[in-house]
């Protein structure tokens, strides 16, 4: 893993300190500057009841120009009514007046418990603080991972580099994120900074394609949150010839931005509530694209595939029980099922198969379920984690 | 609980014997007989992916007279091809050879692990067996209501009594099923056996809207195995006039079926896979019934609800959360929520409430949440339990 991604990039300094609302003492106020200021795309949930740090997000977030990013966890803002929404303007003023911009030059994301108003008078001065303490170092891009987290048990960071127009681009972002993750949608919080030259249309292209494919096939229990929030900034500072067209440099800058999420998504899922091990769903042969992709997420969110992926048992049957009731169209007759590369079911019938061998594929870190409809020739897919102990333990003992 | 409960009307024989699936021993061959003949309304796993023996017993169960239903557990008969088809034939006809009667007037279900195909000499054995057990008693009608048993902990049997035409009416039921139990089908394995003269289409009509009310409003886990059966037998030997109409004497008669079907959900709730106590979501101003019924759901089957409510947590943002990403319209202004009677959101803003006090309601055996959309005046409900560290014992623990 990559340490202090997000100050990686040329033009960002960071920093991520503790002001009070994580009753641990640990950090809780990240925040990002762009001096230059930085070209910005992002993505947030589809949750209907959002975060008031999504909703002026969201409004500031069009802007051509982004200077600075504050989130602070520990606290949702979400279900806050009038005064969260207050707060999470006050959070863009406190933060634009300390690095010296226009309010409305700064996203703000906030994650943590949802209907408790936020002490504001703790997190303001917390972004003084934060402001102080802004560096360009590793150590700071790594307190600013740090201070995002909320039941996650480690930093997630990942660092991309791309050659573009003879300039070395670098890309590095941080994620947090552990439960409450569902796909369609900017999952979870996601900070990812560059110093590629970008339009904010291509850079938004790319961020699109970037989480369509990583963050958003994450599903560790099909939950959606009321704050998550994907940003990328881009501050020019490698100084390549902007990005404007969806060419050849645009696809090598999308395709590294795409590795850095991909990266960032699995360590979330081995980050999961509770997780001990990944898996992809790969589903093939459905009648149209959003099928597959229905599919795909029915056995990756099937509590009883994630409990035998938890045991190691090569449990076809929950696999195409999770399928036979999603809801998508298949022909019994090719319905087809690998865990790896070995078959497990083919042609709507059981294979013999050597189970010690399969339970040996599922108890790797990583493994992948391939599901063929016989309905069509789409293909989608979607990443799902075990389903332990753990993480009713997390759940259940948490008290709001 | 009533005892014996499928023995409790008139006409009906029963036995549950041990014939070798299970390998523990236990009771795994199950056999009704309605020496007269009965009336018999079923419904069926909505699953794509059915086993054997639910194809046989949905093609059988049009006829107009049924004399047995032969149930095995320990396997589930699905996922065996044509095999499984012809073993689920012979389940009949060694059925009908014993109580003298024809295949196609015998039902047969089957539960237990999918792929594996029937031993279908031992299934035989066992059904002379059973056959030659067949008693009218109350340990008879146990028998029956063990041996259709899988993972659940005990034995669900209710009994219910109505007066019709001067005639006393007796209604007794048994269900299986502690996991993969989903709404929006006739959820696991359950026989009802009535004395009540009834004809075929009232039959029917009174299970649909009992089971729909009841099985069919019960989550676990969101799941649809592919051998869900619920059948209901009526022998008439009540003597009351047949219900041929739905009229006063048609309503007190599906009144008394939907109690039955009721109090066997609630059995089942509260023995589903580690389950300690459930719950029933009421969603309250949705723009339709299907949105009312899909938000209840959603809530029901949120895995953080499910481990909140294990915890004794009034995590109402967790609801809040589940009822913004499952895509039904709501008005935030108008949005509430109850835990019991006591509200602790409304008008899209958290209230005030006694943690404590609130928490003493989920703690409960049974809760209600109650949600109010704001979007119409459309109401439905859905039954979920909590989600616990059993059932994850219970699920990857469980080997192939």
């Amino acid at each position: 893993m990559a340490k202090g991604a997000v100050t990686q990039a040329a033009g960002f300094l960071a920093a991520g300190i503790a002001c009070g609302l994580k009753r641990s003492g640990k950090r809780d106020l990240a925040l990002i500057h762009c001096p230059g200021g930085a070209t910005a795309a992002a993505m947030f949930t589809t949750n209907k009841i959002v975060s008031a740090a999504v909703d002026v997000a969201r409004r500031h977030a069009r802007n051509a120009r982004i200077y600075a990013v504050v989130i602070n966890s520990g606290n949702a803002n979400a279900c806050t009514g009038q005064k969260g929404i207050k707060d999470a303007i006050a959070m863009c003023q406190t933060t634009a007046k300390h690095v010296g911009a226009e309010p409305h030059h700064v996203l703000v994301a906030s994650t943590g418990i949802i209907g408790h108003p936020l002490p504001i008078a703790k997190v303001k001065a917390g972004i003084a603080s934060a402001a102080a303490a802004l560096a360009s170092s590793t150590a700071a891009g790594q307190d600013f991972a740090r201070a995002i987290m909320t039941t996650d048990t480690r930093c997630k960071e990942a660092v991309g580099a791309v050659r573009i127009s003879g300039k070395d681009v670098t890309i590095g972002g941080t994620a947090k994120g552990a439960g409450m993750i569902g796909p369609n949608m900017a999952t979870t919080i996601s900070v990812i900074t560059t110093d590629a030259a970008i339009s904010k249309s291509m850079l938004q292209k790319a961020m699109a394609a970037a989480v369509g494919s990583s963050l958003n096939k994450l599903t560790v229990d099909g939950h959606q949150s009321t704050n998550d929030t994907a940003v990328v900034l881009a501050s020019g500072a490698a100084g390549n010839p902007p990005i404007t067209r969806p060419d050849a440099r645009y696809r090598a800058f999308a395709a590294a931005l795409m590795g850095v999420c991909e990266d960032l998504t699995r360590q979330m899922a081995l980050d999961a509530e509770g997780a001990t091990r990944m898996f992809k769903v790969i589903v093939a042969g459905a009648a149209t694209q959003a099928e597959a992709a229905k599919a795909a997420r029915a056995v990756a969110d099937y509590d009883l595939v994630k409990c035998a992926v938890h045991g190691g048992d090569p449990n076809w049957g929950r696999i195409i029980c999770a399928v036979g009731s999603c809801g998508v169209r298949l022909d019994e007759k090719k319905l087809a099922c690998k865990i790896g590369d070995i078959g497990v079911f083919a042609k709507g019938r059981p294979i013999k198969f050597d189970a010690a061998k399969v339970s040996d594929v599922i108890r790797k870190e990583y493994h992948t379920i391939t599901i063929q409809l016989g309905a069509g020739n789409h293909t989608d897919f979607c990443y799902g984690c075990d389903l332990s102990r753990g993480y009713v333990t997390i759940n259940a003992d948490y008290h709001t």
